[in-house]
């Protein structure tokens, strides 16, 4: 499963120097994951009502080339990692050609508690797991 | 009761301009309502607790002048109004001598079902009621 | 000139409530009013290359329904009144038939000193006047 | 040089689990640096006016623990390395003894046209230099 999705630069979301700021490729990195659970039918919002989240853990990030307002971006989501209470997402944001940035995320399902847990089997989804080409596909 | 807190003005705030985004003046205020409520003793964890929220209902706003990073920013905080279910601030933002804008937020209290109920009993406060001198300091 | 746009709310963009966030309702309208600027030909970075800006100088909002993540948003723009250097635009937020907030938001137009100017004739465009019918549907 | 400066977790900064947004640590940890570089006597603002930037290229960031509203935070930056065109901080964000988060900011210097060059030996400053104790603190 290689996840695409796309937006575009909203005027709010540049810093002074007229580029999109740092953290805001944060929440872009949310949105397409997001979008990514949406595609493969993981039903997060059943998971939330049950106590269990998939957060955050770690995050890698590269920024290459800045984007500003109006610029049409791609956020190309991949899974690259799975484990048994975790996982890793290589995502990667373009303008065309050109890669704007380039991450690595790493989720981890926590129960009510916060402790880490695997996600609850009637849940989980096969598409979260790499397919073999995609293994190994680290930036650092 | 007039409360006086303040900020200093964070480079990730700002727009493209280099000058505060207008969105986040709305993020000061807030955060400059909550100062006030926690200098009058209102527990609001309390409230949302027992399933009560106070929400902004209505904002009105003026932008006098633009704020920099680095600028260090004064809100003052004063209830014009109080009526049943619902009350009004009047809140300014100053850089030093300078007005940088002006604003009236109307915030009404809801129950979990989100219908407009008086704030309870044992959880208002009278600093919430304006003082004889502050009312009718409406700005429109 | 009556323009639509839409987009859906995204995860990042809730507060602790699992709502929209007030100040995040500025920040769409400000994509809207950009969007109604593209729409009509409005040549916005040649404005600002020659030293002029379009500032919010006022903004009145009521927050009339609270919107989710995954909500698909309308916001509806026009412009209600113009003057020498100024004018008004109304601008609503949809979910369906359901209004979600209502504001108007006046824009001033200022030269690279902060001074209030007429847009340049050669960059002004019909299309910020109100038309008739759309005169005085001011909410305050 | 350990530069530790601290910041109250504003409402509007957290998601709908009432934490702190991931991309807000982000924000967190420029502000830090800010502070840092204000502590050294390092003049940012003249640096951009000569047409220099320091830009962010790369984070590396583990989520601990999270943090809600009204949690003082203290952020403790550190350089731990220093190469020709580029640098690298880490930076720590604590809840009392309870580490929050942990990040490494990689920074370039690059003059107008984006190009990494050598900060300009006269805006330099040793205190971004690591000490000797402080080189190899890398987390990953």
């Amino acid at each position: 499963m290689i996840h695409h999705c796309s937006l575009q630069v909203r005027s709010y979301e540049v810093d002074g120097y007229n580029h999109v700021n740092n953290a805001v490729y944060l929440n872009y990195l949310e949105y397409a994951r997001m979008e990514f659970l949406k595609a493969i039918g993981f039903d997060y919002r059943l998971m939330r009502e049950r106590g269990y989240s998939l957060l955050v853990a770690r995050v890698y990030i590269e920024y290459k080339h800045p984007a500003e307002p109006d610029d049409y971006l791609t956020i190309i989501t991949t899974p690259i990692k799975k484990q048994k209470t975790s996982g890793v997402f290589k995502q990667t944001i373009w303008k065309g050609e050109k890669m704007i940035c380039s991450a690595e995320v790493t989720w981890v399902c926590v129960d009510s508690h916060g402790r880490p847990v695997r996600i609850p089997h009637e849940l989980d989804s096969p598409e979260l797991n790499p397919k073999k080409e995609d293994i190994d596909g680290s930036i650092h």
